[in-house]
């Protein structure tokens, strides 16, 4: 009995299991487990519980699954149609209500700055229209991290949070209406508030969550929301809602219903499944088409018409005689998506080394870190976007377009009337002093407009900023918007990048055309629509940063509505995705990774081809016997932090005496919480998705010679070409601003 | 030992296993097993074998897996791009190759025609011009016919295969060089033979052939290509490639590489795989960029310009003033959908007992048989075509656009030049009596261009062609088209759906337009571009045939080039498809089912779920012992279909002697055949999917009653607003055509 009772106790330990642990919550709290379990072990550090994929086939289900007809078959089915097509709406509205809101916000912060800025202007003192600027900022930002404070998982996109999600891990209170009520929120106030931010990943998880919510009729928080109505209550059929409404959330943000169903698939899927897919794409559909139909009275349109399907509007790429590409335009395509490659890269491991800092000492310690670290970038954001429009930009005077009917070449030809109600003329003289010249701050029309509509700038003005702009505004995104992906605030990657990556395209656009001038042999490299460049350049960098495949291809086509690009962004995103890998995986990986979810990869590595079960089995076996002693089980309890426990039957207690480690051998551990997948052996040891050193090091040497490059072209040019000084184009504002391209030409 | 041997003899049978079964073709052929096998077996009839999804972990794999470095994997996961993008190219190719020598021959033929037509016109006796018509088209039908007699693998569109195979099921021969060489040659004859056929599906086919073969650097047929490169024979990659040349078949056929891959991943996949899809979507890129390049030049544009992508081109919906659609429309469109899916569910059951009838006397007979219905086919369509042409046409006159500025509004006014190119004018008077007025004949105009030519007139050309037109061509694609599909020629059913579809959308749009004359209240439906009815109409047509889902809504969204036809072509295929599925299922299906071929469908029937593995087993046990005597394995191989065999070691015999039955009753026997799916247990009884009596018999009074709505519509509105004998606007041809507007005129 003796000898028992010490096997027993050697051997009493527990299982991981894919199971609710909510019945052992009064026991022991996640951060008692992650403090008692022996250091560099595999367990993962939060309460994550698996979602099932299949049904359970027990024995009530069993039972229940006998009461069924056919009427309840096709009434289950009707209604998840109907549920999916009121997701759909819901997201819609929801999406409606984030841009309504953000417009209205920020036409008050920057009407506000206006009059300031006006009334002081003639002083040659805007200190107090920046001041201002800053006080509505730091205000923004302070509520907008609020909501972090009261929900901490609303931070950030929200993207690798519904990955996980997707790919059967619940991450806690990620699907909850508090989190929806936080994001939908708290991601006007970091949009409107000046964050380099977007509002596109929060539109997704707020999709995802109003998927994951509508059809349960009830909530967590709120409880007396409560229908009886529990069809669509397991695991499964959540996580089908869940599919459905972050393609929504996609639809709504991009436009781009097709590419939003793919996005579900490439980031969640195992399996394909055929009518899910289908629905999915009709709940894309109603989401993009109730935005539609509401966002065009909003913008002024009649209520019917169907003018502006999504929150970013890229323009109209086909405006142009010319053709949008040729063949062999495609190779300097392939060398702009290796350069974003690498950018990419570079964005990504200084991303993870500032948020191994945060996890470290802000997150870890009082919540309020993170509010004040959230007003620290919002004070720097402003600061440094002030200085720059201040001092850093140009005054570039509107060309009239008779002037030159060539129009596109010549590097000042910002013509059309949409682009005029869009620029902004702070600093610059408000009239020239021959002809009754305008000008405009080129920097402060990138940086003082919503982000939206600097991308649809950079896209079709071609001319309309000058080379010092462009690698400032690069330089300025690149850092800030690296910093600020991770805080604490609601925010989105996509725009940022995608400002930062046209900046970049339109340089390289508009340094062509320059150089043109001097090479005319570089002709062939001119003659297509210049705007392909800046939307080259941004889904390189893009590409480089979030390493999406073909739903990012299929998003980028929707939302620049061109289907001829197919073939230029989707050798971009390759290119851009192969470069990148070589240094470290995509953004959003890298977060779930240092969150320590347990979210297994797609692919296995290879090296585990070569390897049986036997290999990654955990010898130090951990079970119950079906007669055990309360406090065994509360002492296993007290040191493990599994969720389930193995029942082992001792058949012949003899024979489990003599061979335990065999047996061991045998129990699956660890990895049996996440759902069966074809590599379900796939145990990543966790540091390969940050494989910083390297990495780091050497994209850091990449930067700084991208950054050195782009500043001797730029002097090169400027001195040679733009003549600012002799021609008298270009003006620096009274009293404060000293034009950049006066500095260049003082210096040559 | 005599006890053990009747027990042996008794059980002494095999049992289904996936493998190849060439090592016993020698003992019994499929028509053997087929004839000796018991009436109402659910044995397949032919040959099948299964293709295994996941590599074979046997000891010569593992052996070979511990020499693969991590070099190898690199070089194998290289080879991999390189292969696809070759696939692509060689796909575009082919789809090249079809195109121009289609394009040749219907030059050839119709130049023939034109000759013999105009020089025997005046005499008003043009019979020999139509004899020499039929006499090529004969010779083409032959043609084309003589390369399904050599490889009848090759008839048909080749999607029910390509489907078979990429569900894990091997057709014999489909994935042959040669069935390649008879497909895009037959295709050639058959669609330039004027058939009304596709050489889109074809297309697929060959794609799918050229991923099948290409990266394996040998052919069954031409043994002298053997290279020693093995990499990619394994039943998993040669699948994975079949999945990237399909979908650049689909991309090179509408110009839909996104469509593409998600065709391959509608009709094949059970998983997702993401690197698969993103290498399959740079297969079919590369597909349309080969054949974009190379048809550029063809059409007489510049080198390098690419200016069509595809097979078909559907023109251009943008070019009006008038918005393409507007919110309330939708309601219009799940109407022409519900009645697209009624018409596709009649031309499903008819072109199913039509199959049935080819099955049964034809295709089991002497294949000689199936040229001769072939030649019957073109020698019908060529004297349908030919007296419509002659007697049904309307003489229509060109309309100068300066007479009505309106222009969209008026039922003739067919005014832009490229449409007067391809218009055709036999049997109208070639000036009128007033003002040198030009006609053409509306009915030629459809049946004597290509085919797509027809659909992009049908699509664009407002009021060109009167309501009797329309309804005819109708009438006659339908019969025709339903008739030719599945006879002895490679035959596609896109185009000719598309072209019925189109007429039954261009009849809406201008029944309206002439209704809205009488009751100004339906301008509501007709205030936007009347091209969208056109396009609605085909797609709930073609929806109703092949109820394909997502993957149709994209090919159609990309091949019209109009993001913004999204909604509407999605609900319109909804619609359809939930219509249709009422009475039948989708053609390609039903002639899966028909051909026998053991398919599992997406969806278990929902009984299934109450259903356990013993529900479904035979007890008829089939195995073998490890050691039996030859004999009785002959014996076993004469009586049975079996591809593989079960070994049971007999452990101890007194035990299974005692309850043989219960063994038996968990042995999996037929469906273990195909690979594992999530609905294994799936054995659909095979009738499902061919409800011939209640959908043919509903199908038909639904037609009739279409029928006759179109034809007391059309009189009503021809004598009604047409006016054509007090205007003096139509013309009947002199000595042969009786213009149907006249007759109308004559009976009113």
């Amino acid at each position: 009995m003796a000898e028992e009772d010490t096997y027993r106790r050697a051997y009493d330990v527990t299982m991981t299991y894919p199971s609710t642990r909510s019945e052992r919550h009064h026991l022991l709290t996640s951060e008692e487990v992650h403090r008692k379990r022996p250091k560099g072990s595999d367990i993962p550090s939060k309460d994550y519980d698996s979602l099932d994929y299949d049904n359970c086939y027990n024995v009530p289900y069993k039972k229940a699954l006998r009461t069924f007809s056919k009427k309840t078959y096709l009434h289950m089915e009707v209604m998840r149609w109907v549920l999916v097509g009121f997701i759909g709406v819901f997201t819609g509205l929801v999406a409606l209500f984030i841009d309504v809101c953000v417009r209205y916000l920020f036409k008050l912060k920057f009407s506000l700055f206006d009059k300031v800025y006006h009334a002081t202007v003639e002083d040659g003192n805007v200190i107090s229209a920046f001041l201002l600027l800053l006080g509505v900022n730091v205000l923004f930002a302070i509520i907008a991290s609020a909501f972090i404070v009261i929900e901490p998982v609303a931070a950030g996109s929200g993207i690798p949070e519904i990955k996980c999600y997707l790919n059967g891990i619940k991450v806690p209170h990620v699907t909850r209406l508090t989190t929806l009520v936080s994001k939908a929120v708290g991601v006007l106030f970091s949009v409107a508030g000046g964050f380099f931010v977007g509002k596109e990943g929060p539109m997704i998880h707020s999709g995802a969550i109003v998927g994951a919510g509508l059809p349960q009729f009830r909530s967590m928080f709120f409880k007396f929301i409560n229908l009886p109505y529990h069809f669509f209550r397991s695991d499964r059929e959540k996580r089908d809602f869940v599919s459905s409404g972050a393609a929504a959330g996609v639809a709504a943000a991009f436009g781009a219903p097709i590419g939003g169903v793919l996005f579900s698939l490439e980031e969640g899927s195992s399996f394909w499944n055929q009518s899910l897919t289908w629905r999915t794409l009709f709940c894309s559909f109603c989401s993009t088409f109730t935005l539609n139909l509401f966002l065009s009275p909003v913008k002024g349109l009649q209520f019917g018409l169907l003018g502006t399907p999504s929150l970013v509007d890229f323009g109209v790429f086909q405006q142009s005689e010319r053709q949008l590409w040729k063949a062999y335009h495609l190779i300097v395509f392939i060398i702009m998506g290796a350069v974003g490659g690498l950018l990419g890269a570079l964005f990504n491991s200084i991303n993870t080394q500032i948020t191994i800092y945060r996890l470290k000492y802000l997150i870890r310690s009082r919540r309020v870190w993170r509010m004040a670290e959230a007003v620290l970038i919002i004070m720097c954001t402003t600061a440094a976007v002030s200085i720059a429009v201040t001092v850093l930009g140009t005054c570039v005077p509107f060309r009239n377009d008779d002037d030159d009917p060539s129009g596109g070449d010549h590097i000042y030809s910002p013509g059309d009337t949409s682009f005029r109600n869009e620029t902004i003329d702070y600093f610059c003289p408000d009239h020239g002093d021959t002809k009754n010249v305008l000008y405009y701050n080129d920097l402060a029309t990138i940086l003082f407009n919503p982000q939206e509509t600097a991308i649809k700038q950079l896209f079709h003005q071609n001319g309309a900023f000058t080379l010092p702009t462009l690698w400032i505004v690069f330089l300025v995104y690149f850092i800030l918007a690296c910093w600020t992906y991770g805080a604490g605030i609601p925010s989105g990657l996509f725009i940022p990048c995608l400002v930062i990556g046209a900046t970049y395209g339109r340089f390289v656009a508009t340094a062509l055309t320059v150089l043109e001038k001097q090479f005319p042999i570089l002709h062939f490299l001119t003659n297509l629509y210049p705007g392909t460049y800046a939307l080259i350049g941004a889904a390189s960098f893009l590409g480089g940063v979030v390493r999406m495949t073909i739903s990012l291809t299929v998003i980028l086509i929707e939302s620049t509505n061109e289907i001829d690009y197919g073939l230029p962004i989707m050798l971009t995103l390759m290119v851009a995705k192969w470069v990148g890998d070589i240094f470290n995986h995509g953004l959003y990986d890298i977060h779930v990774e240092l969150n320590k979810t347990p979210l297994l990869g797609w692919e296995s590595p290879h090296r585990m081809e070569k390897l049986t079960a036997e290999d990654v089995m955990n010898p130090d076996l951990k079970y119950l016997y079906p007669i055990t002693r309360v406090g065994s089980i509360v002492s296993q309890l007290r040191t493990t932090a599994h969720s389930a426990f193995l029942i082992v039957t001792p058949v012949s207690l003899d024979k489990v005496h003599q061979k335990p480690q065999t047996m061991a051998h045998h129990t699956p551990q660890l990895y049996s919480r996440r759902e069966p997948r074809e590599h379900a052996l796939s145990i990543d040891s966790g540091t390969a998705y940050v494989r910083t050193p390297f990495g780091f090091q050497l994209s850091c040497v990449v930067g700084f010679v991208c950054v050195c490059v782009c500043l001797s072209v730029t002097q090169h040019l400027t001195s040679r070409t733009m003549n600012c000084s002799t021609n008298n184009t270009t003006y620096s504002a009274s009293g404060i601003g000293r034009n950049i391209c006066r500095v260049f030409s003082e210096t040559a």
